[in-house]
């Protein structure tokens, strides 16, 4: 298996992108096709001499920039690495991609160049979080600002096959975020997508539990949560800041004195245990779904192990045969109905 | 001053309403008026031993439940303890207002015996949260499920004249929640707020910083988050969610084997402080903005001890001016405009 790998949208540069590919390549036993300057990364793997089987590298000689226009760049810079290495995968030279680039432009090419499932919205991003014991997915996380009972439909679907499949979850509990648990709750958005989700859950193609409140994400209620863009980006922005704000103060009261010095030593390993769980470099990146090859968003800022772990994803997603569980029930759920042309880049 | 309690809202029932208000005369130095059940009330005076000097008794007999409606518990239950309570503070009795009831009833019922200020579409639940290191609000937090700019713009003025007064934060920073900082995200409704809260604060009118991500709220970005009541519950029950999560996982963490046992104790005086730093009980209550009185909504939860913290919030609401000060804000904002007849109560 062939994984492709933008290797030139890191904030921390093709080091960090190479580093990650050659980590993958050991650890997780798949070939990686390394898409950018050549040079660039052949300097990289010169100079940590690092092993090149199982690397290939495909030169691209632009970049898409964090500060570009998703719409314009993809229409215009057609030699960046994402759009090469995306063209790559449609072609059939992969079999996943993985990239750290701009979000928006990743969904716009991802969705011109892999093409949605029929019937589908729009592509979403998701995000694999830490909730309760173990973890669940928040679909969509910002890629769809405003959105309508459909898409959110399509998303839950998306969600639930993605979960199942890589996640390894059997029937995964799909909660639409809400200010309240009631069916009358929300806003009309909300109102209206209930009654669709309750109607999948009562035919039997989603195991819908109905309206979950905010906590539940953190909390563990749901596998699946659904939400519009905007809420969705809400959501998780709120739970980093909580999980950043809870460690800052943590770290605080074990430096305050010498006595919480000594315990925080003495509680080293445990400390660090927590902190891997919480870690988005050990969970890898975010899927985008609705397009029709895996495809994973990898956090900007990641290094090469957070890289390698995306890469890790994108393997078991390939695997897993997600994608076509999704096509299957959103082909189900769209029969008849006319696949969108217009292409989504908020 | 005299502090009006609704004792007949708390889940833990009339002794922790009673034993907050005699605390709350102990260590505020104010009056209460205890309404609701005289007999009840007497008992648990007279069960515990409490000394009276300082509370008086205004006997309500019927109660307003959690699963009552909203607006017809209100026109309907006139010998509620809420409503009993609203109308002396209408009438001059006391000087703002506690109640740990149906929050949705207490807003409606707020709106309708103490009014609006002119001009004013709608009140609002305003949470008071931790926030980098101190502490910010979040208006509106549930009241108002769907808002209009214009909505959102007096929310704007009410919570910043609040923070001004009652938290003595000095030109407090105003931050609309929005997915990203750019003028152009958001929904329309976002977009539209932006460009009315950036033309107040150019007017000199409010200390507005622009649009904020969610992480900003625990991380102290601004002192007055902005939000739609259904943004702003996602908001609050992500945050309260992340808050247990984190709580349960270091506590785990700490109980995990002897060492760590060990270490927990010699951290114990620490953790207290910040378990106390996070705790709403020391917090207060929440207040509901835009009516001519200041009310404060307790948590249904509160024990003795966050009732006595929350009559003490109400006193320092009153002592403050913040009404004065909204009233100004908002006649200024208004003028001219006619006051909405409609009340919400979602």
């Amino acid at each position: 298996m062939k994984i492709i790998l933008d290797c030139m949208g890191s904030d921390l540069g093709v080091s960090a992108t190479v580093g990650g590919a050659v980590e993958a390549v050991r650890t997780h036993g798949v070939e990686v096709m390394l898409v950018g300057d050549s040079a660039a990364i052949r300097e990289v793997l010169t100079k940590e001499n690092f092993p090149r089987d199982g690397l290939t590298i495909l030169d691209a000689q632009d970049v898409i920039t964090m500060e570009d226009d998703p719409v314009y760049a993809v229409r215009n810079k057609k030699s960046a690495s994402m759009i090469v290495a995306l063209q790559a995968l449609a072609d059939g030279e992969g079999d996943a991609i993985v990239s750290a680039g701009n979000t928006g432009a990743l969904l716009t090419a991802a969705t011109l160049i892999l093409k949605r499932f029929p019937g589908t919205r729009r592509g979403a991003l998701c995000a694999v979080l830490p909730s309760g014991d173990s973890r669940a997915i928040l679909i969509d996380c910002g890629a769809n600002v405003e959105c309508t009972s459909e898409m959110l439909v399509q998303f839950a679907h998306m969600g639930s096959a993605f979960v199942a499949g890589v996640m390894g979850v059997e029937s995964p509990r799909v909660g639409l975020i809400n200010n309240g648990t009631e069916y009358k709750k929300g806003t009309p958005l909300q109102v209206e997508t209930y009654q669709l989700l309750k109607a999948a859950g009562e035919a039997g193609q989603l195991n819908f539990i109905g309206n979950v409140e905010g906590r539940e994400v953190p909390g563990g209620g749901a596998d699946v949560f659904v939400a519009d863009g905007f809420t969705g980006n809400v959501v998780l922005k709120t739970y980093e800041g909580a999980g950043l704000l809870f460690a800052r103060l943590f770290k605080e009261l074990l430096m305050s004195n010498t006595r919480t010095k000594l315990a925080a030593l003495s509680i080293k390993r445990e400390l660090g245990e927590m902190k891997k769980r919480m870690d988005y470099k050990e969970i890898g990146g975010a899927p985008i779904l609705g397009v029709r090859k895996p495809v994973i968003k990898a956090h900007g800022s990641s290094d090469a192990h957070a890289f390698a772990s995306a890469i890790g994803q994108a393997k078991k997603f390939f695997e897993s045969g997600a994608i076509h569980n999704m096509e299957t029930a959103l082909g189900a759920l769209n029969s008849g109905k006319p696949a969108e042309k217009e292409v989504q880049c908020k």
